[in-house]
């Protein structure tokens, strides 16, 4: 159901994720792994197209603070702001992206931070898995914005 | 001509720059600029996807040693390495992606460091423009390596 709702919005409301053939190939306590083929996402060199390795990391790490958002019944825009991308070697197939949830007690901040003081943070680092071995790297803070009401 | 060839790597040879709706709007001696449409690359606020500002970003950096190489007639792959993205305010419309020449001895520099040890490099920070502001930036470092023959 959160599996669903969630791939709905990577490939339904976001065209480049549908674009990228990108489908949630896990979502569990652990984290979630998102897979992508090389097809649509190749460059002119026949491997993956670093632009596509950046949207990929950059959904997976979004993707977490959003499920938590939803779980608690949270409405906010979240954004992700100045983050670092490391492109560590060529990705010449298909490939999956990874983002661990963070420790507990860093999750529960994000929601007491943004609904005591309108402003929740969340540093996150999802990856390019690629034979066994970290391609690409994303070290990312996204934060969630209370909508303001009116007062 | 130059124009030309490099549009249809832009959009040809990378799928994703043609699911993208990219297209060069201006190269000249003071840089390069794409324009691209909001539709193909908008998130589920309405506003530009990260992904896809990052995307065009990485892509106008990319163009100019690109051209660099083309026009020394030297055949290398060019790849980026570690960047850092900074994301600075929504986007709600079409959106311009610029990126400016380095002075004319760090061109230079980048093709003698290429010739002479096999590898160039080239330090850009191609913005996203949106009402006449930085909406998005990026610093990055492109790398040049020449093709191993044969000794």
């Amino acid at each position: 159901m959160e599996r669903e709702w969630l791939s709905s919005v990577l490939t339904g409301t976001i065209p480049l994720g549908q674009a990228m053939g990108l489908e949630i190939t896990r979502l569990d306590d652990s984290g979630i792994s998102l897979g992508l083929p090389l097809a649509p996402n190749v460059n002119d060199k026949g491997t993956a197209f670093g632009g596509a390795m950046a949207s990929a990391m950059i959904l997976a790490g979004w993707s977490l603070p959003r499920l938590l958002l939803r779980r608690a019944g949270i409405s906010a825009d979240l954004v992700i702001g100045r983050c670092e991308l490391r492109f560590l070697e060529p990705v010449g197939a298909a490939f999956q992206v990874h983002c661990n949830w963070p420790e507990a007690d860093q999750c529960q901040q994000f929601l007491v931070e943004l609904t005591s003081h309108g402003r929740g943070r969340l540093d996150l680092t999802p990856w390019v898995e690629h034979e066994d071995r970290e391609a690409a790297t994303l070290s990312a803070r996204y934060t969630a914005l209370a909508k303001s009401t009116s007062t």
